[in-house]
């Protein structure tokens, strides 16, 4: 089984993302603020993966005795966009500090069999489309990686599996930081899942072959209109989609609503180093022109199907969880 | 000024693009069949270039006496989308071998005094548009790099900045061979016009954001009813500029139309190696799956405001310069 993230209650352990598909190295932690750059850093990524890895942060600093407030400030500002980072640290909040590295083995529990029931829901609704192999377009990275364990966008494939439906994924790279080359491409690769990867630019030309049944994707906040922010190039994706006329699904825990965001002009949008775009690591290919780097865009309520939630396929306005 | 082909009657010598922006490499050339390898190598690209790279091809196969049968078939299996490089074998095929030479020549001379031209009738249209600087955003290379000089949508922005309009290029990355990071840029940033990349996937957020005035892109092959191939991606820009109601021009020469070609559906796709997804270079970030990479994709002529060329700003049924 794929994993983001070991707790064994003195240190938390996560895989560093930034080395996949090529390397498997754990990263230990013993600190708020380390964990805090870990995200900033991405070693961990993925809202609901985020989300756990802050809420161990906050256990590990209770456990060693450290500020705490501070502690849950350097968290909170360590990724602007995901909600779930704020809702985690909420969550901890309303309990006493001596009881948080259980409560965070409960979550992160409770988290991957949330994400499980979500998956059999939109996998459900998804096997209802009659090709097959079913062929699906998937953004980013969703899967085990980005969360406690199965995944939003990508739990639903690896439900359609599980089901027995079969199931072909198009995978698009996603520039600049290629979370779906690396990771999603290696967690299909690992589970045998079928599957193509394309650069970005590539997916429109399978939208108009007819190649594409259904796109879903994750969210890392989702406002109240039902406007939702996910990883640059979703907006893309989602206008193609509803220029050719397939329906396009956010997959997404009820945790990524946030109810106290109206709509998604008020959704932060968090911006990465211009390097991330002109190269790819030390690799610089580009010449030192300005670039534009946001990590996010926001996909309006108008292109979205539906969202694939674990309390079912719901639609706005949305309530929240809180 | 930047050119991407040196001819000196005896040695065709070709500017190395895939060692751009960091190495400027000459490499010379003296047979149809070696300029062919390097077309197919993408040492040249863009489809005015590789048209001229054909027809010094065929004039150094004509000066070292080798079979011209064989050289014309070679260079017009070299890539097979753009029609540039039919067109040019054909001019030559009119005329006696000897005088092959001076005609690539002529050919190379006129094409650069005519992109000029072109820029300009461009120019006068964009300007029109109120902003500025002007916000212009393009896709792949279309510049002296990829033509005889001057370039085709880069053209515009060339003759803008010579006509002393401030402008400024939104400059897409386009994945997988980085044509736009590492040869739009470079050429901006020597011709000292503002200009930010971004990955491909982030144009969705500037058109919903009203950040781009106007699109402006090359073709590798215009059908009769005026569906254009160009790089892929290409569509992806268009479907989004439609969505935002941002005009969409494609920019390319006479020779670009093919009158024989109907519609799109009958534009061949290359389709090129899945090595140049998974990774960039010799380096590889994805695991080993399938990859799915068109070189280009067929944008219908519904998306597309108008064709800008050095005979005017033309709309379909387009009869083809034959």
């Amino acid at each position: 089984m794929i994993e983001a993230l070991r707790f064994n209650g003195h240190t938390l352990s996560l895989l560093d993302q930034r080395q996949l598909p090529h390397h498997e190295v754990w990263n230990t932690y013993t600190s708020a603020e380390s964990v805090a750059a870990a995200i900033r850093d991405m070693v961990v990524r993925g809202a609901p993966a985020i989300g756990l890895a802050a809420a161990y942060g906050m256990a590990l600093e209770a456990a060693r005795g450290g500020d705490l407030v501070q502690a849950h400030q350097v968290l909170l500002q360590s990724r602007p966009t995901a909600v779930h980072l704020r809702w985690a640290l909420d969550q901890l909040a309303a309990i006493p500090p001596e009881t948080w590295g259980t409560a965070a083995v409960a979550v992160h529990r409770e988290d991957a069999a949330l994400h499980r029931v979500m998956g059999d829901i939109g996998a459900n609704l998804l096997a209802k489309l009659p090709r097959r192999p079913l062929q699906l377009l998937t953004h980013c990275n969703t899967g085990a990686l980005a969360t406690g364990g199965w995944g939003t966008a990508l739990g639903v494939v690896r439900s359609l599996h599980a089901l027995g439906v079969p199931v072909h994924v198009w995978v698009d790279e996603t520039r600049p930081w290629l979370q779906g080359a690396r990771l999603t491409a290696w967690e299909l690769f690992r589970e045998q899942i079928p599957c193509t990867l394309l650069a970005d630019g590539a997916a429109a030309s399978l939208f108009a072959a007819g190649k594409v049944d259904a796109v879903v994707v994750g969210a890392d906040r989702i406002a109240k209109n039902g406007d939702t922010a996910n990883k640059t190039g979703t907006l893309s994706v989602a206008v193609i989609a509803a220029a050719y006329r397939v329906p396009f699904y956010v997959v997404a825990p009820v945790a990524t609503f946030d109810a106290a965001c109206p709509d998604g002009s008020h959704i932060p949008i968090e911006h990465r180093p211009a390097a991330e775009v002109r190269g790819w690591r030390d690799q610089m290919w580009a010449p030192d022109v300005p670039a534009y780097n946001p990590a996010f865009d926001v996909t309006p309520f108008s292109l979205i199907a539906g969202w694939i939630t674990e309390a079912g396929v719901l639609q706005p306005p949305f309530g929240g969880k809180r």
